[in-house]
């Protein structure tokens, strides 16, 4: 079994991740500043499940599964000798990075937040890249980027697992080249993840740093079977307009009998993966490393597809729910379709859990139950792409990647 | 005329661009925090040639030609509201940005280096754009990029300006597209230039700003027809490990005697171009601005190629030094060829000034005459670019871009 450090572990991808990797048998040790929960505070929202402090969370896990798991308060790319120590204190085998702000409508909130955004994810990622190099740790670095690296404007293609052959013109001979998947980010958010691209493309080439590179759809679902063990391990339920996804935020919409809000025609598709198979996923990667001198693995972690019109018309079905179409605040066309392969991590054994399995489950276990703890306020979005954009106050779709 | 904020501009492409820029009658304000003169600090250096601080370097332009340029000291992406005070106040039609930390080698000497030249230059170069955006200031930002970013491997590739033309398999059909051409940085300092590029390119298509990137060979030379004016006005001469380039350390070691250390077979091809092209070149691109809506103007920034050894070789013939064949520090290829466009500039009406030009003058006027304020011992570097290196001690080529 592994040793393995979860940058971000509290979050609502990192939580479960690390319970998933605990209950494995493997050593785990989570590293967080809790800036989620700082952003919840400066949002003026909550969780809409009971979400506990980090030190009940993970006395009750020991106390449910006799495991432990550590805890360190390190904030990533600012306390650069901290993490250091920590890496050369432990040694992992892995590390696993979702220490990255992960809201695109948050990314472009304020020039604050487009700057907290790339402050926060580039050093992040560099710092702990750069930490690795200087204690000579070969450990397997996975990092969670997103499918949104390439935009929703390619119609018609079929989005690859990272990389693109090209033929170069040499001297009037064509060769075969294969370079990193052209990117076309949609928000500042987007844009740090194919900066870390090139991160990781550098460090991978200059100094054999094994990396796999999680290209992730939208996470839906809240509770995995290790979160489900008690209460107080429950996962994360964002519904507000900059962190809750499109799903989270219909099954809010939903419970509250508030009119499903689709952004401009809907016909934007996206893709999509349960928190589970997000678990087993980071599973598979972890066993599957890169060997020493090979290229960073990109794999698309993502399991179907949907237009958004066609999920709100799914939980209106489901649940009696109406749908309004409303002006979008993106800067982004309103069609698209979107062919991803996955190839990579169905090879592996990958066996997903679909929307229509684990559907019903989320509205009554979780947006039912807790609706009386939801603040019917915090479901429009403020976050506009650009200046000129006349759209007011209105709803957008999250990124959970 | 036009009023332009230049960031960076006390140091060695900046200053000779501040004065032409205001010899040319533009209304130029320099911002700078000085940090190229506290790098001089920390490496115990100094330029080869007397330079003046920044009071008295502007007092004399102002005495010799009766033009006033201001001056602020700011750090560009740290101190975010006394940037975007200063561009509310003056809103330039032009920004040149020359605010990052330039050195190839310097990037790479330690952690803390890779680690500055990353917080540095991304969050510098966000900055900037951030400000343009949320002050809806319509200026044109010409940004000091390399043709480094493309990396030295891709033998008898042509280097384009800036763009790739693809063929992309869309549902079975191939369709034309353009993308940025790949990248495969070299150094720290280089990725950053790489994203760099994924800023403009995000910030152009999100909310129209207009960019031109300058992808710059190794800048030579040190005096302009402005910087020649009168002593006080002298631009920087580098020729330690970390900032001097490979001219110019050829330049120094023959003045001092010292054979010219040549990396590995010396078969590398290098970009130059000299100062003075440098400022005609941005001048180019500060009177050919893109129009609003057009994407981001790519501009190599060279005017002829060279292997390292023959270079030697011409300073060798012109002063007599003789030729050490050294390891190479650099994780890179030994010998590549270069093939570059720069049709943009030469259509604009660039007449370089040619090395076979130049050459003999900086050997005269420069390293001789100021061979006596040289320091023997900052001749060698030792940033080695990975950690298993067995280079211990020995010079690197930088890029003065």
């Amino acid at each position: 079994m592994a040793k393995i450090v979860i940058l971000g572990g509290d979050g609502f991808c990192g939580w479960p991740t690390s319970l998933y990797l605990s209950k494995q048998g493997h050593d785990v040790i989570i590293v967080d500043n809790l800036s989620r929960r700082e952003i919840d505070l400066e949002l003026e929202v909550d969780s809409l499940t009971p979400i506990q402090p980090i030190g009940t969370r993970l006395e009750t896990w020991k106390q449910k599964t006799g495991n432990t798991i550590r805890f360190e308060n390190i904030t990533v790319g600012k306390e650069y000798e901290r993490l250091l120590k920590l890496l050369s204190d432990e040694r992992p085998d892995t590390i696993i990075h979702f220490a990255e702000q992960r809201a695109a409508p948050y990314s472009m909130k304020s020039p604050t937040h487009k700057r907290y955004t790339v402050d926060n994810n580039l050093n992040s990622t560099h710092d702990v890249l750069a930490a690795m190099v200087e204690l000579n740790l070969d450990a397997h670095l996975i990092h969670l980027g997103t499918m949104g690296v390439y935009g929703y404007g390619t119609a018609g293609m079929q989005i690859p697992e990272g990389y693109l052959d090209i033929k170069v013109d040499v001297n009037g001979t064509l060769h075969d080249q294969q370079v990193l998947y052209p990117v076309n980010p949609g928000s500042v958010y987007h844009l740090t993840k194919t900066q870390d691209q090139l991160f990781f493309q550098f460090y991978n080439k200059n100094d054999q740093v094994r990396v796999t590179d999680l290209h992730q759809g939208i996470v839906w679902g809240t509770q995995t079977p290790e979160t489900e063990l008690d209460e107080k391990l429950i996962n994360r339920f964002d519904y507000d307009g900059d962190y809750g996804t499109v799903l989270n935020r219909f099954l809010m919409q939903s419970a509250v009998e508030h009119p499903l809000t689709v952004h401009g025609t809907g016909g934007q598709t996206r893709a999509f993966i349960h928190i589970t198979d997000t678990c087993k996923c980071i599973e598979l990667a972890v066993n599957n490393p890169p060997a020493k001198g090979e290229r960073v693995h990109i794999l698309n972690q993502m399991t179907e597809t949907h237009r958004v019109r066609d999920l709100a018309k799914i939980i209106s079905d489901l649940t009696g729910a109406e749908i309004a179409f409303v002006k979008n605040p993106r800067n982004e066309a309103n069609e698209n379709d979107l062919h991803v392969c996955n190839d990579n991590f169905l090879g592996l054994g990958l066996e997903p859990v679909t929307l229509s399995q684990g559907l019903l489950k989320e509205v009554t276990e979780i947006s039912t139950r807790y609706a009386h703890r939801s603040d019917g306020s915090k479901i429009p979005c403020i976050s506009l792409w650009t200046n000129g954009s006349d759209v007011e106050s209105e709803e957008v779709i999250a990124d959970a990647a």
